[in-house]
């Protein structure tokens, strides 16, 4: 499988130390060797960092876990491949632009008869049943809305209907974002976060690193993180429900809707 | 105004010497301080480094000199900012995908009416004039073939009347690729360089930094270096003719057309 690492906040915020823990898992604390990637959204751009490799030993991930790129939505993924072979062009985050936007995507699951869902807008240039569900989901908006909705609610519950099509063909745990929005549709496993003042200390599970964020914020930060697994041990995160949907908006939780 | 710099070889080969004469030009050597951005194919996945600050003092640009990614196809660019502020979405290679195929594009030069050349397919992020144009260009051809067409001078030559028609509206210096084809339009400044056995020493202009090609490469390797300005000095490099076509495939141009 994979694992999903998504950032939602209401300043622009550096992802380092939650970065450092999920890369961990990228083949030294868990078996996630198979690529990894990252992508940043400064404004409406957006840039990414991806490789095929393993992301523990990448001279790049090492990098980012000591760069703070500031930024207020972010999508992680590191893969254990199953559907689509180990190349630079199956792997994670997935990139369309759609009514003058990037829209960034990431997919943790297995689905079967994937192939049947019928593309028109958008086309997969790797061959993973993630990439094209993704092409899928992009030409269904693209048919149904000639601009971004205004109406958020009918927009969000028109991806949750997606995510329960796709639930029905397998896994189907997902983020989407367009650097405002952080959408996040769970199948099995996805848990969340917010954090804000007062500010506490987190301690990671996957390496022997904790942060203070009392000296990291000031008091009016909101900053959530969504994820496969809780990356923090002294911490309560909330379990994300089978067929839940919920959409974060610098930082908040501003939509959510159980099945 | 910016430089580009592309490279197209038969073998996977890194671009760090050519990259660290090139870099020093983003605001030391040059005066494109605005942002640089480097996409890297490798097979048909597409990997991107990008940052709206300058080139010369990138600690990312810095680690990509050191840092040897094995690719047949790159674009890079620096940016000198006149249409379209200093921003992450305005920052080159802008990259779509078409055909199930990743187009990455980069731009020098400026251009008058751009608003005018409607868009259909894909739509700019950003307000660059160059992102604008590649969006147009990426609708065309999307409008004209269902997929990459099999008749490749027809296809690029097609490309090259639409830099016709940009050259008429200001500076159009342009690369252009999908990871095979490296499609190059001149409209005042692009050179060109092909390197093959037997190879020799190389020294770069705006660096104290030299290579000797014959302890990096083998007797069947061809790379072929697209720039706005000659990086080194003591090779020989081709200039582009106004209105010259020039496409590249792994290393060796195959095709130029002359207006």
């Amino acid at each position: 499988m994979c694992e999903l690492l998504g950032m939602s906040a209401n300043v622009p915020t550096d992802i380092c130390f939650s970065f450092a823990g999920h890369i961990k898992r990228g083949g030294d604390t868990g078996p996630h060797k198979d690529g990894w990637g990252i992508s940043f959204y400064e404004g409406k751009g957006c840039r990414s960092f991806k490789d095929s490799k393993p992301g523990y030993c990448s001279r790049i991930a090492k990098m980012l876990t000591n760069y703070p790129i500031k930024s207020k939505s972010v999508i992680s993924h590191i893969r254990q491949a199953n559907s689509g072979r180990i190349s630079l062009e199956n792997t994670h985050p997935f990139q369309r632009e759609l009514w003058g936007k990037h829209w960034t995507y990431a997919h943790n699951g297995q689905l079967i008869g994937f192939e049947k869902l019928p593309l028109s807008y958008t086309h997969p240039v790797g061959e993973t049943d993630s990439e094209h569900v993704f092409c899928w989901i992009i030409g269904q908006l693209n048919e149904y809305y000639s601009s971004l909705p205004t109406d958020l609610d009918e927009f969000t519950q028109r991806i949750g209907s997606y995510g329960d099509i796709l639930r029905e063909m397998g896994v189907f745990n997902m983020l989407m974002t367009d650097g405002e929005y952080m959408i996040c549709y769970c199948s099995n496993n996805l848990y969340w976060i917010t954090r804000r003042a007062p500010f506490a200390k987190a301690e990671l599970i996957d390496d022997i690193h904790f942060v203070d964020f009392r000296k990291e914020t000031t008091d009016s930060d909101v900053v959530s993180i969504i994820t496969t697994q809780p990356l923090t041990k002294n911490e309560h995160w909330h379990k994300m429900q089978p067929g839940e949907l919920a959409v974060f908006r610098f930082g908040e939780r501003m939509f959510y809707q159980n099945k």
